[in-house]
């Protein structure tokens, strides 16, 4: 039996949680440390809230999952950092090499150089201002990637030439349908900009790769949608490759991704080279939505406690706001800004810094369920923007803390 | 005659950006370093983007403002310290007091008592997993004061005892119609909550004060609605305060604010005590909707750089996503999620994580006028929420960074 104030399993594999009043004040002074290694060993139940907590065995089960998916299928797995943004989320997901793995930031690839990680590949259009910086990177690691859609990046890199014959490792953004950064494939800049990034400057600048980004994904339901937007990257992204091939263009590589591409990938996905999906380590509803993962697959939650019953007008109060949730949720599901896990009779109707505002769904609520100081867990819409609210991650297995991460922030 | 880059003051009084170019690669390295201190007395055009900038002078102007308000009415500012979260600002605030200050999260509290802040009214209904800390500060102050709304509240504060003869000082919520934390003052459960605090246990103890929030100032448009909202509120909290009087409940503070509010404050605020109004340090688009300040009293911006042109759809793409910028935005302005300074014709469409994505309102972008690489600046919807998403704000006056702010954050 679980004790009261344990997270557990449900038998439909969903974690519920029950009031912890029995944890409080069971050792007075517990709260006073302002360092988040002290709560190792504790009792999730224990946690001062708002707290973002990772089930610890989801999580490896998501990255053992993809990784063999992407073995299944002969693709390299580049798995994208920016959801968690911890070396520990990226030893996960790779598997234990540190080796191969996608940023979107430059402070992303700085602290994972730092902690040991290589093959880094900043997947982002070349920023002007931070050139210097991705120089000193280029030097210093044994492939430090950068990414350009336009013959002014590529200018740029070709000013900035490195020292000690190494060569700018240069991956080409093409926009498969997603409609953010990228060349299309069909346009003839795309080709033109693929050849000078190979041959223009061999010495200088190679042409590491072709990148796309399908993150027209998330407007899908379903499986069937998911993989026909899988399906279409993939299909222009080779069409590419031949294009160069034809050209007479050497690319050694093609990457696409996305969590629900790489989900549910398509048998012609094995003709790339790599994909980087990043979402996956953690998913949210936002995948369960769309149909990427099932809701036992989200391996994260917001811990928050009731700080506030307000019978008049139906509702209670937690210790949750959009400082500890983000807004990402606005709108999104029938229970508000996230799911109250074990209670989908209820809604998160409001936010605001520090407060959140939970009633039923419809009907009364009975508070006799809910004391001051219960604790309740959010499932998080968006993992990525609310894991970006949180200094730290407490990583718990059965119940207790068995770890904590801590994501880089800035830029 | 302001230099290419400089963030200028156009004639309305509104900082414009120009096309930064000549800064880049005027200073190879410079961008190398990870501390924030080497940006002090560099131009703001060379921060790194996204980059969270704060018109020194304007700030600085917020806040003698707000005193000078308060002190013409008799009140006490007692500044909510949420916004910003850094010592600086905190500064500016108390007019170089460090005294008197209300904060939301005990992280805040626990950071402004160590930056040598005292008096401080942690305004959040008493966590019962945070009593701890809160005793340990309250040992240590020689005023750290708590909030509560309930009999359960008062009962924690109870049952942890504070030694050496310090009472728990316990200001009681009042809800006066903003529909989140409080009792209504019209509920007679609020009468026998004061009296309880009051006189229950005076050895332990005390009733410092009555303390309501007019949130619901946001919903308003024009300073007439303002006003009749701040009246209304204050108008609840001096009958509440008339009703301890009668009852013989001694009560020597009243309290309310919200920067809409206090900003066109009423006559009758000047029977209160006290305001805690936090937002106006910064202010934004939001309160130059609520109709709280004018476009020129927002004294902070993102700044963001293009990193790509997409003629084929009419956009560029800028470095800021909603990780530097937040979510707020989204529905509330004609010009999409932020307004871009000195480009009303511009609408940012579109924001993933680190990217957004920038059209004209109307017709076709001129693309020359955005090369690669130029500055942008958008003014924020929501400030408190801009701010949490950086790690470092940097404080400029004419063109030049002077300062560097750090806010604390979590819980």
């Amino acid at each position: 039996m679980p004790e009261e104030g344990d997270l557990v399993h449900s038998q439909a594999g969903v974690q519920t949680t029950r009031p912890v009043q029995a944890a409080y004040g069971a050792t007075p002074g517990s709260h006073c440390s302002r360092g988040s290694a002290m709560w190792v060993g504790r009792r999730v139940a224990e946690l001062p809230t708002p707290a973002f907590v990772v089930d610890e065995a989801v999580a490896r089960r998501n990255a053992e999952r993809m990784l063999q998916r992407c073995r299944a299928l002969g693709l390299r797995l580049r798995p994208h950092m920016k959801t968690h943004k911890t070396l520990e989320g990226g030893e996960l997901m790779t598997g234990g090499t540190r080796r191969g793995i996608v940023v979107s930031t430059l402070a992303e690839a700085r602290f994972f150089a730092a902690g040991g990680f290589d093959d880094i590949l900043y997947a982002y259009p070349l920023p002007f201002d931070k050139l210097e910086e991705c120089a000193v990177l280029a030097q210093r690691l044994e492939a430090f990637q950068v990414l350009v859609d336009s013959r002014d990046a590529l200018a740029q890199l070709r000013r900035r030439r490195l020292a000690r014959g190494v060569r700018w490792l240069v991956w080409m953004k093409l926009d498969c349908g997603n409609g953010r950064a990228g060349l299309r494939h069909t346009d003839p800049g795309a080709l033109e900009l693929a050849r000078a990034i190979a041959q223009e400057a061999p010495e200088e600048v190679a042409l590491a790769g072709v990148y796309a980004h399908c993150g027209n994904t998330y407007g899908c339901s379903g499986v069937p949608e998911i993989q026909a937007v899988a399906q279409a990257t993939t299909a222009a992204t080779l069409e590419f490759m031949g294009t160069l091939q034809e050209a007479g263009v050497t690319c050694p590589a093609s990457s696409i991704g996305s969590t629900p591409s790489c989900s549910h990938p398509v048998a012609d996905m094995g003709k790339l080279t790599e994909v980087h999906p990043g979402n996956y380590i953690f998913y949210d509803l936002q995948q369960v939505t769309i149909g990427s993962c099932q809701l036992e697959d989200v391996a994260v939650r917001v811990l928050t406690r009731v700080i506030g019953h307000y019978p008049h007008r139906n509702q209670l109060l937690v210790d949750c706001g959009w400082a500890g949730l983000s807004l990402h949720g606005l709108g999104q599901l029938p229970t508000g800004y996230a799911l109250i896990e074990g209670h989908p009779d209820l809604k998160l109707v409001g936010m605001t810094q520090e407060h959140g505002r939970v009633e039923p769904v419809v009907g009364a609520l009975d508070f006799s369920k809910f004391p001051l100081g219960s604790l309740l867990a959010l499932i998080p819409y968006h993992a990525c923007a609310t894991a970006a609210m949180h200094p730290v991650y407490y990583v718990h297995a059965e119940g207790k803390v068995v770890a904590t991460w801590k994501p880089v922030r800035g830029w």
